[in-house]
Order: C-alpha cells, then structure tokens, then sequence
C-alpha cells in the first residue's frame, strides 16, 4: 500500500541526512537541527520523522508503516551510537525528547514532551549513572506531568468537564505537598518525597484518564509520536489552520532528540543568546547564562542570569561571573558558532544552548526578535559588512519597527513588571506618561506649569484640540481606529487609545472607574498608555525615548531608491507641513480646510466659521465670509509657501455643518452677539442643521452645491495666495479637491464656479494661475462612475476611510459597539478601517482606477485615507498602480518603507 | 458644395409630399401635417424645410443655399396656387406662420410667428379685402410682438441687462395706453389706436434692438426661417439637449403654413377636440369650440367655450349652442375627419380646427392626453373594437396612470381653481381632503368622530402609526421620499407628503404656518393634499373617487400574460397580506418582523420589545425574549396562513435599536416598571444606545451577531409557527433573511444558529421543516463579494433602499436638505430612492446577481426596495434577469403592468 521512501532523517554528529532547505518535509525545527549539524555544530543526536507520515498515520487509522518502524529503529541505534548510550538501558539510559514540526510553529500543536524513557527499568540506572536521585526522580516528576496532560489527555481530545484537566490536579498535588511541608520552593522537595509524588501521580492518571501511564521507553516514545500526529487534528490546530488558510494534508514532522542535561552539576550549564544585541542591534555577542540550570530557570528569571561576555556586562549583573571566564574553552566555542552561523544565515540567531559537563550542545537557532533601533542598526551594519545588499536590508526593518524608532515608548522591562486595567484600541501607537484631567482646558493648565497629562474624555470634538495638543496622552470611552481622536493623535504622532469602552467618567467628580466596583481614579492620578497595544495601566511607566536617529536618514534614503509610490502628506498647517518636510513627504496630499480653525490658537478664528455656519440669508452668509476670507487666505498661503515648489492639494470644508454649531450656552451667547440675533435664534439655527446620519448628510460637495458663496471663498483665498506667492518669487502648486461627490455633474458645477473665481482673480494680478482639479473618490458610486468623473477630474485622491465606512456600511463613529464582536468571531480578519478590505473597499479602488483612465490615461491617482499610511495597504495600492499614498506626517516615513518593500516584493 | 436634393417639402390641398414617417426630416410637427394632408383633410396649405437645411445654414455662416431659396419659392407659389391668394400681395395678401420643428417638441425652440406678411404695402389691402381695420391692426400688433421678441432679440442671442426684453416693454406699453384709456379688455382698444401703438413698438423696436422692424413680406419670412435655425442653437435648447442626451447634429425643420382666421366673423369658429372623452374614455366625440374667436381665445378661458355636440352637453355648457347643431355640415366633415384619423392611428387624437368663412380647416392632430380612467376604459374599448392587439393595449396604460386609477385623487377642475400654499415631497399618490391635526391621539379621535384629519408632523415613527392609519393624508415637514412616513403611507396607499420645509410648525399653540409673515392655520382648518403632485392646499377641495373598476381586473389579466418577472409584495401584517393578495401578489417578498411591534392596536406589544431591548444582562434579556416569543409566533402564523402555498420572506430585525428607545417621562416609567429598575436607568440604557450615524451602526445582523439570543428567538417563533400550520394541514413556505450583512461569514454564523433552532423544533413537533436561507443585498460591500454570499445564501433579496443610502452616501432621513438642489440643478436626473440608479446602484445590483449565480446557478434573486414598485426600476430589473420585485400592496398591479410593459418592449 505505501511506497517505499525514506520516512526518517537523523542528524546529530557533525552530520545530518537533511538539511535547512527542506522544511516542507521535515518541518522548520527539523530542518534547523540538520542544517546545524551540517555545519559541524554539536547538536545532541535524533531524527526527525517525515511530514508524510502524518497522513499515513491517519490512513492508518492511527497506526505507522511497518518501513516506518524499522526506519526509527536504525536511527535510534544511530542516535544511540553517537551518544554512547542506549534507549531503555537499565544501566545508562539514554532519555530523548519529542517536539512537532510543522512547516511554521502553529498554535494548538503539541509542544515539548522532555525526559521520554525515564520508568520503572530504568530509573535505578540513571540514580546510579548521575548519583543524582533528587535529579532523576524531579525528571520522571516532569515526564509524568507533561506526557498525561499533553498525550494521554490533549491529543485523545479529552475534555475535563469542569475546566481541571489532570495538569491542573497534578499541579495542586504538588502545591498541596509543599503546603504540607512549608516548602516555598520546588528545589525544596526531597528526592524522596518526588519519588513518592510520582507514585500518588501514576495512580492520579489512572484514576481520572482510565488508562496506565506507560512504564517502558518503547511504549514512551511511540506514544509521544502518536500523541505529536494526532495534535495534528486537534480543535486549536484546525482552527488555526482554518484562519490562517494552512492546507490540512501539510501534516507535521515529529522531532526525536538526545536529552543533554544543564543541570547536572557545576561543570553543566544552560543559557540562551543573540548574535548581536537585540535591543540596541551593536554588533556584540550578546546573552544570558545559568550554571547548573536548566533552559527554563534561565526564562522564569527566578535566579538572575549570568552575563555571557565582560562586554555586554550591565549594573544589574556586573557582579556575577560571564561565561566567557568561567568555561573559557566553552565560550570560545560558542562564540565561534556565532560567527559561523551568521554568516551562513546573513542574519541575527537567537540561541539556544546547554553545557553538560563542560561539553557544549547546540539546542536551537533561529532568526532572532529584535527591537526597532535595533532591526534598524543592524541592518545597516550588515549592509556596510557585506553580508547583505541594499534590497535585504530595506526588508530586515519592519514598519512597525520603524514606527517603534519614531516614537518615545514605554520602557517594556518596566511595562512588564505592571498590570493592565482596562484594554482600548491602539489608536496611536507609542507610550505616554501623565497625570489625569479631564477637560482640555486642565490639560492646556498642565502643560503650562510644565506637568504631563493624559486627557480622558467620552469621545473629542474639534473643541479639544488644544487640550489634545498639551497632553501627553489621550484616552476615550468611545471611537475607533479613525475617530477624531484617533486620526488628530496619529497626525502628531502622539499616544492615544480610543473605545476604552470599559471606563466609566463621572465628569462633575472628575473621577473614573474601570468597574462597577472596581478603584476609583481622580484627577491628577498617574496614568501610562502603550498606544501601540492599548493598554491603560493606572501607574507610572518609564518611558524610554528611541529618538532621532543618524542612520534612519541614511537607511530612509536607501529605501527611497527602491519604491514607485509617491509619498504625500495629509498637513493642514505650516507646522505640519514642516514635520512632513522632514519625514521626506513629497507634497501635500490632504490639506483639509476646516482644519484651520480647529483650536483655540489657530490664526483662523473658528467664531468666524460658526458666524457663517449659522447665517440664514445669502445677505449674512456673504458678510460673514468676507471676514473670513482674509484668514484663509493667510492660511493656505503659509502652507504654499513652506511646500514651495511641491503640490498641495486643498480639499474644500468638508464636514456635516452641524459639528460647527456652538455648544453650550457661553458660546451660544457670543455668536448671538456676533450675529445681533437672540440665543433661542441661535438654537434653532443649531438644532435646524442637526441630522439624523450626518455621515452622510450635507456635507462636502453638496454643501457647496446649495451655498456656492461658501466655495467661491475658497477658490478665491487658493487663487490669491497663489498668485500673491508667484509675485513673491516662489512656486506655489495648488491643487484643488471636491470631496464626497457622487456624478460628473457636481464636479462639473464646481468647475465652473472654479473657473470664474481664477479669471476674476488673474484679472486682478495678473497673474498667470495655473492649478489641478480633482476629487476625492470616497463615495461608492463616484468609484462606480469613475470613467464620468474623470472628464473633469485630472486627479483622483481615494478616501478610503469614507470609502469603507459606505462600502461596509459601518459608521465609523460607532463601529465601537460590534467591531470587537467582528473581530472576535474572525467574521472579519482585520479591522478595514486599518488595513484595507480589498475584497470589496479595494475592488472599488480598482474599478475606479481602471475607469477614471480609460478616460484619461493620465489621471494620477492617490490615496489620502488613513489607509495610506498603513504597510499591508500600502502593498496593495503599490500593487494595484496608484499615483502616490498620503498619510498624517509621523507615517510618512512608514510609508516610504511599506513602498519600497512592496515594490522589492512585487517585483519578484 | 451643397448636394442637389429635395429640401422643402409642400402639404395642403388634401396632397403632401412628405408623410408621417419622415419625423427625421420634417420634424414631428411637419410630418403630421403632412400625414393629414395625404389623408385627404382640409390642411392650410404650406411646406417644410428639411432639418438638413439647419446644418447647412450654419456651414454657410448663417445663409441658405441656393437651391434651398428656389424651392421655398416654389413651394411658396404653390401654396398661393392653393390658398388662392400670393404672399407679399398689395390686393388680397397670403399671410403665414412660421414654427419650429424638431424630432420632437423641446423647451427653448422657437415656438410660433402668426400673421407674417403685414407690412405697409400689405396692409392696406388686408383691410380693404377683410373691411376690418381693427383685425388687421390687432393681428399686425401681434406679428410686432412676436416677430421682435423672438426672431430679432432672442434668436440673436441678445440678453436685456434688466431682464427687461423688448416683449416686456411692449406689453407695458399696450397696458400704459389702457390706463390711460380706462380700458379692461384688449378688446376696448380701437383700430385707430391700434394702428398708433404699432408705429409706437417699430421705434421702440428700433430704439432698443437697434434695427428697424422689417418692412417686407420677404424680410419678414427669411427673418423667421433663420429665426428658427437660430433657436436651435440657444442656451435653453443646447442646455435641454445636453441633459436630454439629443444629438447637436439633428438640427430643426422650419414649417411654414398659411394663416386661417376663426375670428373673421360669425361663420368663422375655432375648436380644440378629442376623438373620445379624455376624462372619461367614453367612445363619444369630445370637444369645445367658440365662434369668431382665435386658438387662444379657447385656451384662455374668458369665454365659457360652446359643447361640440348634443351627447356630451353638461350642466355648465347646457345652456350653449353645439357645433352639430350650429353648423350640421362642418360638425359632419369634423366627425368624419375623427373616425378616420383614429382609424389611421389606432388612438385617441387630439384636434385643433378653425372655421373661417364657413370652411374647416385642420390646424394640427396628435394622440391625447387621457386621465387614468380614460386609458384604460380605451385601451379595453379598443382592444374590443380590434383596432389594437393585447400588447398595444397594455402599453397604452402607463404605470402612473394604473396608479391614479387606484387611489382617490383631487378633482382636478377644482383643484386648477384652488392655490398651492407650499410644495413637498409627492411621497403617496392621490388626494386628501381634512381637519389638521397635530398629533396621532388627534388624529384617532377626529377619526373615531367621522371626520377626516390631515395629520401635521415634524416627521413620523413609529408612534405615529395608528394616527397615520386613521389620517386622510399625513404632511411632514422633514424626510424624503423613503423616509419612514413616505413608506408607511405608501404601503397603505395613502396621501402623504413629505420634506415640505417651509411649513413651521408650533405644537404648544398647534398652529403650523409657511412663510413669516404668511397666515397661521390651527387645529380644525381644512386642508387638501395632492400626494402625485407634492401640493399642500390651505382648502377644502372636492375628491374624485376612482374605483374598482371590473374592467381592471380585466386588464390585468392580460397583463400577466406577457410579463416575466414575479411579483411578490412588502407585507407585515395578515391584512396587508390579503389586500396584497387581491392585487394579484405571488408572495410576500419582505416582512419585516419590526414591524409587528408597531402602532398601539399591534397584537404584538411594543412594551415587550422595549423590554427586551433595554436589557442589560443576558438574563434579562431571556426573560424578555420569552415573552416575546409566543406573540411572534402568532403573528408570523396568522401571516403564513394567509399566504398559504405561496412564499414568505421573514427578515430578521433590522432597524437600529434606539428607534425603540421609549421617549417621554410616561413611556420611560412604564419600563422602569416593568424592568423594574429607575426611570434614570432607563434613561442612561437608552442614551448608551444613541449613535452618531444609526443607519450605519448596530443594526441587522450585526445585532444578532452581538446578540444570539435575539436571532434565536425569531427562529424558533418562524419554525414554530411553520410546524403548528402545517400540522394543520397547511403548506407554509417560510424564507429566512438576514439583513445588513457584508460578510459570507456572517451568513455562516447565522446559518448555524438558525440549523440547530431547526432541528430542535423538528424533534419538538415531528415535522419535516424546509425553509430556504437568503440574505438582503444592502451593503456595497455584499454585492461587491456576491459570489462568497451565495456559497450560504439559496436567494438574495437586493434591499435597494439602503443599497441607494451607502453607494451614494445620502442618509434618506437628511437628503430632503439637499435632493431639491440636486434636481433642481440638473446634477441629478432623477431622484435615485425614486427610480433605481443604474449607473452605479444598478451596476452593484447586476454585479451582485452575477457574482451569486456564479457559484449557484439556481440562485433566486429578487429586489424588495422601494423601487420594486417603480416603473423605471422595473423595466431595468427586468433587463437584468432578476426573478421577482417586491413591492407595497398598492403597487403591486402598478409592478405587474411595467414588468409586462418591460418584457414587451424589451423583446422588440
């Protein structure tokens, strides 16, 4: 029935019948361990059974091929050779572990069962061979607990009713020994009492699993390598597999290895390692180590670890002895290894090894985790080394790790050490430290006498710039992804976390709550946010501040050799406009121009706005903007002129009228006043411009479709700054954006209003104005009937946060209350107002590409949602042909490395 | 450069040289005369230049060819031949007119110049000839006016400053010398006078146009042929074309006839006449005629015009002569024409004839215009008479006038003497007469008293219900076309306008008015409403009851023989679902569970859903949910059992929750009461429910995603019900639906629940439970992923409501803001929650109907929006292969006549 083939690779010995390329059939573990041993490195001896004979196992209905049995006896013999021990020996055993291999480490599969031919035969053999009984008998401790839970319970799909599987009694037993003898720690029980343990722990297993826990090596390992296949099949693992879309016929490799012990005295050692050091990426070897330990003491940080090296020694563990003096031979060994294996990998490897009486033992190797700063310096390093070229090194650097570098986090050692009250939605990512207020005014009072605050509110309104602007840090009740809050912190770059949906304020108290009867926290008590997870801790964090860096510019223009997409900025003033400058953005993609008079500050006075807003007759509505047109005009010129020379696109007022209408009686009364009209006149107005879905309600273009006064204004405040700059000297590049349209005909109104205001205003100046003019594309049916659209339009902006929110039909402002729920029940892979949907957001932007050049092959086409500054889009617009991508001025460096990474990918 | 060919083609003299079929070259107006001339009728003698000619006058810069000016003289001459007088004659002069002629009528085209010919060497011999110097004057006065107003002003393209034109100010000039005469009527005015103030307009002409008046028969003619060519090149008319999508290059006919006169004496008569009556349908010569008198004279109504004939005399015109019995012998000739011209094209005509000395002339035919009534009582007369086939018959009844026939209208006699104080929204067709009533208590009460209410609202919800039920009609001042009143009343087939924004309304004083200063109406004051039309009368205005007509049964069985598409209806109740039955509905495509719970007398009290919705725990909500459940299932049953063997749709709850939120102190009591908690609990449960934009919040599935239990419930009530009717011996077909989704996974999600909900009820009751599982296609984002839905979905119901709301961003609530701009400008053709989109709704729809048969071909899809009722709609849903539209009960024969009149004109 089953062909003939090799079922079974060893390894170990300075040699192996694998090797690292094959992953598919050994598995990544496998696959490691040969390519080690290839490399003459001293891996404890084993083999790995192949991935097919997964899916034999289970066409054998849970049996092995008789070739199989007999492959696993010689490589066992092999195994034995090289180690000089045998498998079941009574006089020297040789113990062996057993791991899965799946192509990619995979959730719900079976992990580690360590110590697999400790019984009853045995163990007198091993007390003898170690002298160690405390030793052996807390190894069979750990082969009893590991093997009943993981194969007799877990992978026969046994599920406790009440949630105690046999771990968790096993677990209590012990706790209740140690409790009984007023032990406080496990290396406090006797050797004798771990025998005796063992023995109430083998009937336990019984009682409760039905069935005898194995007592020969054979039965041992034959289970455990039943107990790795069928994990295979385990609910977790399909599940995962499911979501993550991993064929089921995949299968996993088993891993059968020599157990080496760290813990056999003051000769043996364990320890872990880094080729360089993961935190700050210097070129130096970098670990921890533990005399006498096993791998997991050196993880649980009961004991301090000792430093590798005399180099890499800290104030925390300058005290205590490096390896590198301690087993000189040894270090220089693995230090050789080091070198070696990066120079094979061409990359960082995080280490695993043991030393058993003085001889070393590679356990494993892997790419190893780093930081941002870290990710970054060693990737330049390793370019100017030569051991990668220009194109690896722009992919060695996450855009998440470039966002680490771009913003002050919490200190994770710290952050480690605290607890979590309330979890948000990473709004904007980084750290901040502060004390509480709650009013934006509190926040601007604690700025001023110097103190750091974390502004908590329901939601925020244009209202609280400013307040937003002093904090440190801002956290809400209420929102998502691209809330008010979310998008205004993004934009500066500072933390927030928004959709707290778990805090409770009491604004007359100035207090908060987390639960019902959870603490009580008041203004002024120390808060830290980690707005890259959304974490809210009710302490001070340490922050630390991964500033600007001199090989970030010089990274960043390796980069920029290798994108296509242009890279534009969302600014909408000068300060920002100057940041993006410096982040490298090559224009201005989104200059909103409601954002000028958003905070108290702000040249643009906002009660101007109000004052136009809330006219009732074209007669106050054309008096109110002709005050107002001097401000804008001042605005948008400041904008022109520091993006000298590169394109600024000005979108017209955008937003529902209503979130202009002033609240609350002191602001009622002063625009009454502005206006000479009564405060219950001034309500009515208010209340008439109120709606019940302003998302999609009079706003954008439609606004200036009924009150064409309001766009003539800015056309003219455009076209004036312009032309004043070009008297100046200066290349001013305006481009001209119609928001939320849906018809040609729009745009075709707008354009000739457009048009009238240019001539009036080159009839004046003399001026010679040359502009685009575009429209957003964010509506569904101006993608839909984009071919239309582009008879006008020389320019398309996709809005894809208005884009998803129609597509989806999900507002953004309340999506807060199922978003959770979506994601939770995977019936959404990712929040779409993060990463684009592309089956649907993404397919409209296509269209819309496709139909808007057909038209006019030459329509250049960007994107200026949120969406433009997030990496998988960024993939995907690359992809797909758009123009250029514009996000708020802290992504744009994000985006310059998301563009050159997909174009590197892509290109492939 | 001109080729040779036939450019002016004469007719009169019971010859023609054209005929009916060359609309293309003669225009429509050329064409029919030229028809009725081969016809043998008595037509004024003339000719018509081709539409060829117009392209030519502007190659040659605004000239004719030579050719074109030796066959107007020919065709001139032989017009005189006829006529037996010559044109330019100093004796007995021809006088013309000269009208334009496109394909068809169109706005901004030169109408009409009468009396062309008068000039100083013609006059004289005009007066000798008639012996009436006031006719001539007046009829040289007309000419004046016309001729300066139209060929010399406004086909120059000549724009007044002041909007003051030369016809302003030589009507101001006529009126200045009544005053100054003491006149009343023009006809005071004597010749001499006449003669005066003609000399008066020449130099005014002269004055302001800056060229003199022509002064010869042949200036005066060329000036109006070119007069017409230039019309066709005007803004109105390249303005109309333009949205008309009428191509430039057609160009116009210019028609040149000669002048009869109805008003040379008492054997002279002018008449207008249908060949049946156009209220009525009655096979009997309808018409009006005036002796001595002009067309206009008839039109204008100062003189109660005379009966045609005996048989149609009625109470007003009693007491008149009739042409049958004043002139016999013309009557004869008349009648005759009649019978031949229906005969000829198989409808009814309308006709316009002048007497002059005693002899008929034919001035123009076209088909008639015809009441609702009227077509369909001729379609079946016809039909019956074998003049037309069954598909001629259905296209002759439009769905508009299907539409009139089945409501009570306003008596369209009084309603021309009535004023229009406000227009609206036309939500529901028909007419409505009553008291105003401010609130539904009101509106109960007039009604449990016998009297008629119009029910006055800011807006309606569901509150409202039993007030609008027991209402004439229902006036809002918010809302659109498919806001919650415009459907409800639509659904009821009740008057209802919407989105009348001028009306204020107070309701502490109950008093509503329209303008500042206009007059206040209070409670009890009659008003009138023209729901076709959007007209709002502050009057009692008489009703005219069309009712069930046998021959619309009829008729409707014919129609159902040729259509393809099923009709199904939007039903939520047993009564509506018989009435809807009676309409001919094959099934119920949409029953919305909400709507159960709606209006006080609802079986299904509003109490318990409340209850249920402002639960905070699990717990409560089960308690509530259980209460539920048992009238849900009654109503569902009652609703099945109905509609026994045929298909009913259930969707699952759909609208936001907060609309269920109770309002008002009493209301939020009574659940406190019920919960058991405080009425400021209910108060802050309520307020944690409100959502910024709730059309794109917490709604549809998205709720039973949050919340299971919901689902569960409506599952089990619809299974239940289905289990108890068939074990009755009934054959429920129940269809489930979920609404707003936008994922396949959704779909599976609730598959799930809905199965095991089945299979419970299965073991329960012992029956075999089939039901088909289907989602709404509402979202962008569901038709764009189409082929996913339909791995889970047997049938797709496109909810173009909501489908229009997200593709265009336009929140049906908000959009009367902004919809009478849109329209008003043009920007938009229609308004799209009127008539489907096709552009980019349509797109989606067709997009999504492919996407799902894709992967099942069998894949029933069908349209449960407003637009399932609408004509236009319904041709395009045809023309995509949907399987069936779901409409109101009142639109359901409106439905099945444009899904027949689709399928017969489509098939051509």
């Amino acid at each position: 029935m089953f062909e003939t083939k090799k079922r079974v690779y060893r390894f170990g010995g300075k040699t192996a019948e694998g090797d690292g390329a094959m992953r598919e059939l050994l598995g990544g573990k496998g696959a490691n361990l040969a390519e080690m041993s290839r490399l003459g490195m001293p891996v404890p001896a084993g083999f790995t059974i192949t991935t097919e004979c997964c899916a034999e196992y289970y066409e054998l209905g849970g049996g092995y091929t008789d070739e199989l049995k007999a492959q696993v006896a010689e490589a066992l013999a092999a195994t034995e050779a090289i180690m000089g021990k045998k498998f079941g020996d009574e006089k020297d055993p040789l113990l062996v572990s057993c791991r899965s291999g799946a192509r990619s480490s995979m959730p719900g599969m079976m992990d580690t069962i360590l110590n697999i031919g400790l019984c009853s035969a045995t163990l007198p053999g091993m007390i003898e061979k170690t002298g160690n009984p405390r030793f052996v008998y807390d190894a069979y401790r750990r082969l009893i607990m590991m093997y009943s839970d993981v194969v007799m319970e877990k992978a026969e799909g046994i599920e406790p009713a009440d949630g105690q599987g046999i771990r968790q009694q096993l677990d209590r037993m012990m706790a209740e020994l140690k409790e009984a003898k007023g032990y406080k720690s496990d290396t406090e029980i006797t050797a004798e009492e771990l025998k005796e343990l063992c023995e109430k722990f083998k009937i336990r297993v019984k009682e409760v699993l039905g069935v005898e826990f194995p007592d020969t090596a054979e039965a041992q390992l034959w289970g455990s390598i039943g107990g790795v296949f069928k994990s295979w099949n385990g609910k977790r693992a399909i599940a995962y597999r499911r979501i993550e879309k991993i064929p089921d016929d995949w299968g996993t490799a088993v891993n059968v290895q020599s157990m080496v012990f760290g813990n056999m005295g003051e000769t043996s050692a364990t320890g872990v390692a880094f080729s360089r050091n993961p935190a700050s990426g210097d070129n130096k070897f970098y670990g921890e180590w533990l005399i006498n330990a096993q791998g997991e003491d050196v993880v649980a940080g009961i004991r301090t670890p000792n430093p590798l090296n005399e180099a890499t020694k800290t104030e925390h563990n300058a005290h205590l002895q490096s390896l590198e003096l301690a087993m000189p031979e040894v270090y220089k060994e693995l230090d050789d290894i080091r070198v070696r294996l990066e120079n094979h990998f061409h990359d960082m490897q995080d280490i695993e090894f043991t030393i058993q009486d003085k001889k070393l033992y590679m356990l494993q190797c892997r790419i190893g985790k780093r930081t941002g700063i870290a990710a970054l310096q060693m990737a330049m390093d390793m370019l100017g080394e030569g051991m990668i070229d220009e194109k690896t090194a722009i992919m060695r650097v996450s855009p998440s790790q470039l966002d680490e570098i771009l913003h002050p986090i919490l200190d994770p050692a710290s952050e480690k050490k605290a607890s979590v009250i309330a979890k948000g939605l990473p709004a904007s990512p980084g750290g901040a430290v502060g004390q509480l207020v709650f009013t934006s005014e509190a926040a601007m009072e604690a700025a001023a006498a110097g103190k750091k605050a974390i502004l908590v509110r329901e939601e925020t309104s244009p209202e609280d710039i400013e307040g937003m602007r002093a904090s440190a840090g801002i956290l809400t009740t209420r929102g998502g992804m691209t809330s008010h809050a979310a998008l205004v912190a993004r934009g500066w770059g500072k933390c927030c976390i928004v959709g707290c949906e778990a805090m409770k304020i009491n604004f007359d108290a100035k207090t908060v709550r987390f639960s019902e009867n959870g603490p009580e926290y008041k203004e002024g008590d120390w808060f830290s946010l980690n707005g890259s997870k959304g974490y809210v801790y009710a302490e001070k964090i340490e922050t630390m501040d991964a500033s600007e860096n001199p090989l970030f510019i010089k990274f960043m223009s390796i980069v920029d050799k290798y994108r296509r997409l242009g890279i534009r900025t969302n600014a909408d003033t000068p300060e920002d406009a100057a940041r993006a400058l410096a982040f490298g953005a090559e224009g201005i993609g989104l200059f909103r121009i409601e954002h000028m008079f958003y905070g108290k500050n702000s040249e643009t006075p906002l009660a101007k706005l109000r004052k136009m807003i809330m006219s009732d007759t074209d007669a106050e509505r054309k008096a109110a903007l002709d005050e107002l047109e001097p401000f804008m005009k001042a605005a948008i010129k400041s904008t022109l002129k520091i993006m000298d020379g590169k394109p600024v696109v000005f979108r017209l007022l955008d937003p529902p009228l209503h979130e202009f209408v002033p609240k609350g009686e002191v602001k009622e009364k002063e625009l009454a006043d502005e206006l000479g009209i009564s405060v219950e006149e001034v309500e009515k107005r208010g209340e008439s411009l109120k709606e019940v879905n302003p998302m999609m309600g009079l706003r954008g273009v439609r606004l200036h479709v009924a009150y064409p006064l309001i766009a003539e204004t800015q056309y003219r405040a455009i076209f004036t700054a312009t032309a004043e700059l070009q008297a100046e000297g200066f290349h001013p590049i305006p481009e001209i954006m119609i928001p939320v349209t849906v018809s040609a005909r729009e745009l075709e109104f707008q354009k000739a209003y457009c048009e009238r205001i240019r001539l009036e205003v080159v009839a004046r100046t003399g001026q010679t104005l040359d502009y685009k003019f575009g429209t957003m594309i964010e509506i569904p049916r101006a993608a839909l009937t984009a071919d239309r659209m582009a008879r006008t339009a020389e320019f398309f902006s996709f809005g894809t946060n208005d884009l998803t929110q129609m597509t989806f039909g999900f507002s953004r402002d309340d999506v807060g209350a199922f978003m959770g729920n979506y994601l939770g029940n995977k019936i959404l892979d990712a929040d779409p107002f993060q990463t684009i949907d592309t089956k649907a957001v993404g397919k409209l932007v296509e269209y819309g590409i496709q139909g808007g050049r057909s038209k006019r092959p030459d329509l250049k086409c960007g994107v200026c949602g949120e969406h433009g500054g997030d990496p998988d889009s960024v993939f995907f617009f690359n992809k797909i042909g758009l123009d250029y991508v514009s996000c708020s001025p802290f992504r744009v460096p994000i985006a310059r490395l998301s563009a050159a990474q997909a174009a590197i990918s892509q290109s492939k």
